[in-house]
């Protein structure tokens, strides 16, 4: 029986999307015992379920809490939430709450992996091809990454991409500025320059923004910073294009009747890059199961989240990148 | 009479499309002197037309060049056409070649404005909102910034916005990873620091990559790589848009109607976000007006680039920093 262990208070939306997922979820698996963090009073039509245990915790760590700070907020959900799961020895620990908070936490309280630097947010994203993904990270766990970080990314990214997205022998990439190995920051050309000299396994070379999602790349490393900037500056592309779309379409009668033949379209766009479907980032490098959800997470997003850490559960992603580790560490 | 040097020759499409900018917006703008540099047998048809000059330069600058390497090339079209607009005292030239060959080049030649540390490339970027623009600095002339440059960027942005655009008092933004002054790389958080301790007009605070073509923001400073990373994904989310709707609406006899119902919705979108309409960037810091063409420059792309340079020439921008430097050096 696996044993998920989840920060209720951490959503933007409140725990009501939380709710709906856990509910749906935990009638497909069966096999799933639930710790529930936060305030009870919340979520308590989980109260005489089998399966479920209620934990009270009064506090909860905000967005704009500090992170270090926040360490010693012991009746917080994320805090207390964290702490059942090391006490429980349980499979993974699901938050929405606040990522540097989260991070800092994990990191004190879980442990990084012997040998990780730093842990970095891995997440799967869609791409033009249909239900093809590309595995990104760091997507924000970071600000300032040094090339051994980064190409350690690259090893536990690899691993990811291979368990969790099935793909054998992943097309991987590094972010930059331009596509020469010359191109970018002093850490990408340091990072290119070692990912060649190491034969990091079929390592193409940099990608640019522009190509991220055209379906090509399997796994694209970068730094936290810019991981988070693409992220970003993708989700407001999506944005402002579907409000266009949506205004446009209400002009007048003929775009009305246009809509009306051709939404299947705009449709299945919208299917297509459903960033809140995917709903959620591990937290690649701490040792354990550590998931990050969306912070405005609703009923799919949190069920993305749920469906994400069962699989690197399953997949026991942390045995693989250690198995993973030894074999680079002989090689470096 | 105003003096136009152009390098005929840094296109990905060759000067065709150049050309035929150049000979409508000759037409129309006949206060103008042209200076075309390059390979004169294939634009000769400006051979014999009065206001223009054709100077033959056999060698070519590739993207792939070095741009150190690159100075020493006299006979090629950029460097030539460099030197004939310091020797012809002209009031702007214009490049569609390689962006690292180009700044070296008129850094080390034309040279920059005094106490100016790094040239910067500036552009106005479409947004959501119909004819509003946001001005991004710098979009890849730098890999790497401090932070007096990008206080820099911000007092030369800001008078590009105030000229160019014509926004009285712009609203000012540092791209970072959230809103929170405290968020981003030590140099987003250095900067913004500064920005605030030196009360920058207007200076609202850290932006996301998501809010930026939201229309709020006038002017968003950001280090090069990261403005390049941040204009390269936006190019290539769009094409995507682009790409799966034309794909889409050819599906069946159903979609292909409601594409002849609602074309205009679409068209309307892909006209609002039409970079290539812009065209180019001018190297804001060089003393002199720089600008840069896009490396695919066609018909369309190299109007834009022709009424880019006439609008910085025409508005005076050095002066105007000059200026505005000479205060703001007594402010600090």
């Amino acid at each position: 029986m696996y044993k998920f262990v989840i920060d209720m208070m951490g959503s933007d939306n409140g725990p009501k999307g939380l709710i709906k997922a856990i509910d749906e979820f935990s009638k497909i698996h069966q096999d799933i015992f639930f710790y529930l963090v936060g305030k009870v009073d919340e979520f308590d039509v989980f109260k005489d379920r089998e399966n479920f245990k209620l934990i009270q915790a009064d506090d909860v760590i905000s967005m704009d809490d500090n992170p270090i700070a926040s360490l010693k907020r012991n009746e917080s959900s994320m805090i207390k939430a964290i702490k059942t799961y090391k006490e429980e020895k349980a499979d993974c620990i699901i938050s929405a709450g606040s990522t540097g908070a989260y991070l800092t936490a994990a990191t004190f309280l879980v442990g990084r992996i012997k040998g990780i630097k730093r842990p970095g947010l891995v997440t799967p994203f869609p791409t033009m091809i249909k239900n093809k993904s590309v595995v990104l990270l760091d997507i924000g766990a970071n600000n300032l990454n040094t090339v051994e970080e980064l190409v350690q990314f690259a090893f536990m990214g690899r691993v990811y991409t291979k368990y969790v997205l099935g793909i054998e022998n992943p097309k991987s990439y590094l972010l930059s500025n331009g596509t020469e190995d010359h191109k970018g920051t002093n850490l990408i050309q340091d990072t290119n320059k070692k990912l060649r000299e190491i034969k990091f396994e079929n390592f193409v070379g940099n990608i640019e923004g522009r190509h991220v999602l055209d379906g090509e790349a399997d796994l694209v490393i970068t730094d936290g910073f810019s991981g988070n900037l693409f992220l970003k500056t993708c989700e407001g592309v999506f944005g402002i294009v579907s409000k266009l779309l949506k205004q446009g379409f209400k002009k007048n009668l003929k775009t009305k009747m246009g809509y009306l033949l051709s939404h299947s379209v705009i449709d299945n766009i919208k299917e297509t890059f459903n960033y809140k479907k995917v709903g959620a980032a591990m937290l690649l490098g701490i040792d354990g199961y550590v998931i990050k959800a969306h912070g405005n997470s609703d009923f799919e997003g949190f069920t993305g989240a749920l469906n994400v850490s069962l699989s690197s559960v399953k997949n026991q992603i942390n045995t693989k990148i250690k198995e993973e580790l030894n074999i680079s560490d002989e090689s470096r």
